[in-house]
């Protein structure tokens, strides 16, 4: 693979993960969207198949990895860091065309929920805004979420340990995928299988710190977040922001340690 | 494939998606449906499996459009117009005849929900019939939303803003698809990957519009809610009508166009 | 395929088919199941993995009919009607023991729910029992939703008509199987397809009448509501019974003139 | 395999289970987590996916049982025991290592859920906490059911009735799995399946005793809930421990039985 279709694969990818990502954020939290309160199990499904669709795109052109701690972990595995630099600039500048792109499709919504006074907390708003009210407090505007992650409980040991635990179980399936696919063709299943395990993840260990498990889906929307003109938007939550960069690259080396040990 | 198998492939294929994916609207919508406010979910999973069945049915005689922005890409990739009217007049055809086959198997529950007084907006539906009125007064009936999609906020940029971007990312996913089968046989896998594509858009961009993402399912199904004898059914909407027939194929072009630069 | 591995393929794959599907609707009818309310999501899906693990396991023996509309429309593509009768008791009698497996492993569920004076319609149940009481109106109990299916709607044409168009999909679905097929190995991934079509049909065209589609699945179980010493159980519904028996035969009728006609 | 390949494989892949499967019941369970009430469609597809991405890690080192219902059950099919108490080993193991990372992740979680008077039990609790206090006079505490599984109605006849009837299922499909790989490369597809089943049999047969299937699945999960210091966590219901690990071992002989009269 050429440098160039490594970038334009990465950034065309992450681009569709996070625009189907954080679509389907915007779709169940905002007023004025037909799929509001679809709960959870939405959002799980809704990351899953963006994983999928991104994952089928971007795979020709360089591979999908759409995730920094993808290319970390092959990189130890294949003692080659050659071309990390450029994974890493597509997958940034590809997160933050997903988010501004959610925006666009989202234009409306963002714009009816954030001057709806029930939701930004006006005087009226005790009841229904509760849960947004409570973000705010925790330095979380009432959108932050739909672009980045955070704590439901704020315990910097706890949400990197749980980060790092969902990251190592994403990076150990996609190591051991080579090894499923030994003269019986995985190959092209790969994508859903890990789409799946995505589900899997965001189902099973998604509840404390909404899963990031990959540094540039949390930091390319925190930075859009922070550039858009959106009213009441409240902070970007900067001081959570390197747990969701910190943990999923620890988890990936972690990851690729116990394949090269176990496995290899 | 031969001029007639097209046709009827594609008239029995959109015929069956219609079918299917009106059904599910109609399922989760009207009075005396045991699915009855089944959710966001259902309706997302339902579209996604409508394709999938209609893809693997008439895949085989007409290679399963099934949407004239598929075709419109495919045309464009391949610089081959030939058969696209032929394509086009199966897949109105076929969705309109999906379409009354919904009527069909839901003959009784739209008549008992069109004559069901809390439902329809007479005197006692303040309370629960909010939602139908509210639609009423954006010019769309009750029912409407069964055949044809339609915007939560009425804004004609963002709106076809919203369908160029979800059509870009199905059609980027079918015409990657040949570019994933290299040698390990994706083949038969793809109905269900462009299935569950469906799925995350639908989770992820269908909130503000209801995702048509393919004219032939908007406007077939608009016709035939024009001309059934269905009482109390509303206005057809034809004023948002042109939306979700030019934003799939301008999504369309854009995605073949991406396709060119950066895949070919 | 011998004829005794076809009778115990199909009484073994039918009572799976049976268990489970059944299983689904006692999970998330019964008092005292932790899946109780589940909602219809929940249905769609249990029974499509129904089909599918049942499926996998009588496909090496039988072919995996486990639906006399599947065994009709192949005797009729195929000409040769030899094995009818023997795939014909297979499956009722399999029916009938996944039925009675269905109560086994429901047994407590079943009497707490029918010996629950608000959910049997006792002196305080107004309330809460409106559906029980409903359904007993139309001459089903509270319990037989688990066995067979009922319509919301009691009309015999559009019942009858909403049958059959669920069946002709299926089986349209299933004897195009093989046209995918070609050099591509759809073969395994055959039966995860179909049991997706199964959930399709659920989440569309289940909620006049909760599709049956298969008159084994309908007329075995029935039988045994009848047959099993259930306190305040109501009556079995026999004057609809002919419908989902005759619905789906006609369907599967109907969908291989069509595959004669257009895909053969 | 070599017996360390094996008990290193079972040990990793039954610790992701079992991480993944405790991860959706806390997920759902506790206060403070995003996933909250999501429902039981959230419950069965977490357990399901959880079993798919432990079979394909840990599959290729030791062939992914995971279960020792299904060391039994393949042990009787091939006439070899040779490995049984390495895999044995492995899955207990494992399953302690895999519920123990589940109260790392979710650590704040449970503290909040556990000393939040009106979950465990306090004067202002009657409301909110029946269910809770419902668990509490079965012998269980609040959180047990994210470690173990129990009863809705506790008899012991039908509760190992039904983990019997369960396993039954779950083993006949992962046994004919072989059959239907002739030639057509079922292979890699088999983990995906196999987790379907698990789907299939949570929802349809989970409703009474929340289906464990898997002997090693709850008794470690049951030792390490007996070994945390949880504050109010309740007792380990020690006496209906043994159901869950006869049940699903006396399942999987019955399933290797009916495997070998009838598909062998």
């Amino acid at each position: 693979m050429s440098s160039s279709d490594i970038f334009i694969g990465e950034t065309i990818g992450t681009a569709i993960l996070i625009l189907l990502g954080g679509g389907v954020c915007a779709a169940v939290t905002l007023k004025a969207s037909k799929a509001r309160n679809a709960g959870w199990l939405a959002i799980a499904f809704g990351w899953g198949f963006a994983v999928m669709t991104a994952v089928y795109i971007s795979g020709p052109l360089s591979g999908a990895h759409l995730n920094p701690a993808v290319t970390v972990a092959l990189a130890i595995k294949n003692s080659d860091w050659s071309n990390v630099p450029v994974y890493f600039a597509g997958q940034l500048l590809g997160a933050m065309i997903g988010a501004a792109l959610v925006w666009v499709a989202y234009y409306g919504q963002f714009h009816a929920h954030l001057t709806d006074k029930e939701i930004v907390g006006g005087p009226g708003a005790q009841a229904t805004a509760a849960k947004a009210v409570e973000a705010e407090e925790k330095g979380a505007g009432p959108v932050l979420g739909i672009f980045s992650t955070g704590p439901e409980i704020r315990n910097a040991v706890q949400n990197l340990a749980t980060e790092i635990i969902g990251t190592v179980v994403l990076i150990l399936a996609v190591l051991t995928q080579g090894l499923n696919d030994k003269g019986n063709g995985l190959g092209v299943l790969g994508g859903l299988i890990t789409a799946l395990v995505v589900v899997s993840i965001g189902l099973s260990l998604g509840g404390p710190t909404g899963y990031a498990i990959n540094p540039a889906r949390d930091l390319g929307p925190r930075i859009v977040h922070a550039l858009l003109p959106l009213p009441n938007k409240g902070g970007s939550d900067w001081s959570y922001a390197w747990i969701p960069v910190v943990g999923p690259l620890v988890g990936g080396a972690i990851a690729a340690g116990i394949y090269n040990v176990a496995f290899a």
